[in-house]
């Protein structure tokens, strides 16, 4: 669990450190990326340490340096290659997703049952269901995204299993159920929006 | 932070009761919950009586009981109204998403600087950024779902909050900064992903 939010964390750091890039920052203070992060800046501290950054002599880190350890982390030098299943509105809007290739996160193929999916046009092939282990034998496929409706997600989550897929990205609106080697993240869009909702209120 | 983490558990609680419900059940021991959710059934017994859900004489828990526990927690009784904020491929995929409605969670309106994206026919009205202040305090809404582009979500967030809102769903891939009093949680779809695909190549 800390592994995963430690992970989750220096994810966090990536997406601050990039924009800072972007405004044109070269060098950075643990105590800017906590004003961005919200985290504190001794836990920042710790994490780059573990991941062997060292500041600057003067204090201070170069954001390049951080970025590159980050990266080597979650070996990113090469393009991480996924699939999809399900081209609804929420698959559709994944499969156009621009942020996934900066990223260097590739989307190789989409699955729908729909065979008028299939014939329509979108950046990615789209396959039926039949295809997919070929696919993922292919193309060495790291992870799958669902976004199929909640009664037909476990299925589809368990034909990717038996397929060897070990990391799973579900959107469908259920908690899926894998064996203890496959890694599943589920964001419900109605929880997410719940919870903050929630919190809304309390701060009223 | 725990208090988050409790109110996302018991999230994930009624997705799964919801699902057993479903599938016939009307009683439910901790157990199954817990192989439904990964929690330990001590600690599901535990957030049980911190909502005051007590278990039957004979063992187990009441589906129905539990599920209206979970409702009040959240105030749920009566639908709640948000707005959202930029209608690309995101938006226009959340503006479509059916389990919304399930969940009496209802987007009011949406918001486009693209007057085309205005004119054009959505089950929701899309109104400039311009609308914005008064329909937020017409309606009531209690949050902000922001899927603009990364460079003006902070600009965006920011209007938000000056309109009064304490609570944003943010897709951007960007960390937004809010103050301390308004409760934002960032979503990115990238982030989220590489997350997975770090986790499944631990499980290779």
């Amino acid at each position: 669990m800390s592994s995963t939010e430690f992970t989750k964390r220096l994810l966090t750091y990536r997406l601050s450190l990039l924009h800072l890039q972007e405004i044109g920052l070269n060098d950075v203070y643990s105590h800017l990326i906590a004003g961005e992060t919200g985290f504190s800046a001794a836990l920042i501290r710790k994490d780059f340490s573990r991941i062997n950054v060292k500041g600057k002599r003067r204090g201070g880190y170069e954001i390049d340096v951080i970025l590159q350890a980050i990266n080597n982390y979650f070996g990113d030098d090469k393009v991480s290659k996924v699939i999809l299943v399900g081209m609804g509105n929420i698959g559709s809007a994944i499969a156009r997703y621009k942020d996934f290739q900066n990223q260097k996160l590739r989307i190789v193929a989409a699955f729908d049952i729909d065979p008028a999916k299939q014939r329509k046009k979108f950046s990615i092939p789209v396959y039926s269901m039949g295809k997919c282990q070929e696919i993922i034998y292919c193309y060495e496929i790291e992870a799958g995204i669902i976004a199929v409706p909640a009664f037909s997600a476990q299925t589809v989550c368990d034909r990717l299993v038996y397929c060897g897929i070990k990391g799973i990205l579900n959107f469908a609106p259920v908690n899926l159920k894998v064996p203890e080697e496959v890694y599943v993240s589920n964001v419900s869009l109605s929880n997410e929006l719940r919870h903050v909702i929630y919190h809304a209120k309390q701060n009223k």
